[in-house]
């Protein structure tokens, strides 16, 4: 089957590799319909970190499962499912306590998993899952197309920007201010307006990005940043600054304006894979009581709440994706989002 | 008359100042009938921080109101008060959000307020309080005097607890941690007992703080500490660890240790005042999912839920001083608590 492979800094292949087979009788093989490129993937592809080898990449992908091993009960051939960004295998205490990307028995796509096998990247043609009774949810069928962008948004983005805002402690009411206008910030936007959010300010200078970002839920956009951002967010708030804040980039800079704009008693949720070494200004958060909750998003534990509402038309995460190509085309898929011409690109694999 | 002054290293007298006066129509003038000393006392006392000057110091106090400004409403004279260790108007927005702490017109007791008027320290025999309607929490008469000690840690060391516990989500079923086995520890203890937390584990060596931990709620005690300690505690939560950790210290080694025993997905409630420069290690934050709140507790906003159970006799958390002097003696209540033979200090000033 074909495979993308990252191999160094600004070279992605689709590739050659060898077809997954069950090694496990809790593994099953799906048949990727559709895949995508994260804001996370542009990290190595930027030479950001480890200096990259030939690897395996990809960790969104929703598909239909082909084969089964022995011991799977929940998840049948044919099913249509999803595939959160990590596996997990939602029995062990971790992940019944709501955060299955800490499960005792999960990993990583792309990686090995606990038994030496790879379990293959999601940019690819076939996807290896293992203990697939947890990792994968199955979207009861038939499965209208139109609805995979929806759907393959529940593997990573829409639930960590779901995560963002909970993890905020956004309710009805609530004020907020998103920083990131990535495709996990508008879903960020997207997740508060469901949650009932009373204001959504979303930090933005993208005029396309701001236009999507007011039709998923935002009021007031502040081109700003910094000092000067944080000051136009605190005006906009009673001079105290917002109730939540959803910190969607990861940088030490974003998470600073973050903390720092959050009202006193506020809350920060925040998603964004910290680089640069950034530690939490403690004096900062003690002063003001500023609390800080978030990391690695649970979305597989977010599947049930949010896949009705993508199902009945009600929520409509995929608008995120401006582009869409071929699994053939994924390094244009990655070079796009890396000039920012595109927000997040899909990749169609196979038909449903 | 008389009031504490902290001179230097290891030295407070009880010297004498003037007596204070109304400034402002929201001032009250409060006779104190008792204070104590708190452990934040003690870094100036221990040298740590910037060098100390003769500075009036004390902000834990409690008494009777002995004159008012026209412009005070809600307080009189001969009405039996508790003041929180620092004044607030009750009406500005953070106030109003539950963050008295980060009151808009709010200041601390042994500094000038914002008019530039000292407000006085608490350990004295008066203490003038700025906008004393919002300061200054009413205890319906007659008081009983055995209550004392109870009502005057609803000036800090109660509603700190409590805030450490409310900080790091204690609720019905929780399984808890506190480290830190000094009065605000075992008042977090007693506050996550109170909150219906299924397990409690404090981190002690001392024998005596370990049996009144036991008498307000603790279940277990843990006397390693480092690894050893962390390893033990994850122990006793299924291998992962409990729900939350109450971080009741305010050293980086206190504070690490407080997110490293948390379990995926936990939250730690921190009231130690943050020292060393210490910042949080947000890697392991966000690989776990470890939430961090607290901060400079609002116990003025906690008094009306405290109160009534105090009132009762059902919360008695003045249990914590297990030592009591005049205020003559207030250098020994400083030494005694500096060197660990007693775990807080009641300084008796006057009748009720």
């Amino acid at each position: 089957m074909r495979a993308t492979v990252i191999h160094g800094e600004g070279d992605v292949r689709l590739e050659e590799v060898a077809d997954p087979v069950l090694h496990s009788g809790r593994d099953a093989i799906v048949r990727v319909v559709a895949a995508c490129v994260c804001g996370s993937d542009l990290w190595p592809y930027r030479g950001v970190g480890n200096a990259p080898e030939p690897k395996r990449i990809g960790h969104e992908f929703v598909g239909v499962v082909e084969a089964v091993g022995d011991d799977v009960s929940e998840v049948a051939v044919g099913d249509f499912v999803i595939a959160p960004f990590y596996d997990c295998d939602m029995t062990c205490a971790n992940c019944v306590n709501g955060v299955s990307t800490s499960c005792l028995d999960g990993g990583w796509w792309g990686a090995d998993d606990r038994e030496g096998h790879l379990a293959d990247g999601g940019q690819g043609e076939r996807v290896r899952v293992p203990h697939a009774d947890g990792t994968l949810a199955v979207v009861p069928g038939p499965v209208d197309p139109a609805l995979v962008p929806h759907l393959l948004t529940l593997s990573d983005v829409m639930g960590t920007g779901h995560h963002a805002a909970v993890s905020a402690g956004v309710r009805e009411g609530s004020t907020v201010v998103v920083v990131g206008d990535g495709a996990v910030g508008l879903c960020g936007v997207l997740a508060s307006a469901r949650l009932g959010a009373a204001r959504i300010v979303i930090m933005s200078r993208n005029p396309a990005r701001q236009a999507l970002a007011r039709e998923f839920g935002a009021t007031d956009v502040v081109e700003l940043r910094g000092d000067e951002g944080i000051a136009a967010v605190k005006e906009l708030f009673d001079g105290i600054g917002p109730d939540a804040v959803l910190e969607c980039v990861g940088t030490r800079e974003s998470m600073e304006q973050a903390i720092r704009s959050a009202r006193p008693g506020g809350q920060v949720g925040y998603v964004g894979v910290p680089k640069g070494g950034a530690e939490l200004p403690i004096g900062e958060l003690f002063g003001r009581n500023v609390n800080v909750a978030g990391g690695v998003a649970p979305v597989r534990n977010y599947i049930a709440e949010l896949l009705p509402e993508v199902l009945d038309g009600s929520l409509q995460p995929g608008r995120v994706f401006d582009l869409e190509l071929p699994l053939d085309e994924v390094a244009e898929a990655y070079l796009a989002m890396h000039e920012r011409r595109a927000i997040k690109s899909l990749l169609r694999v196979s038909e449903v």
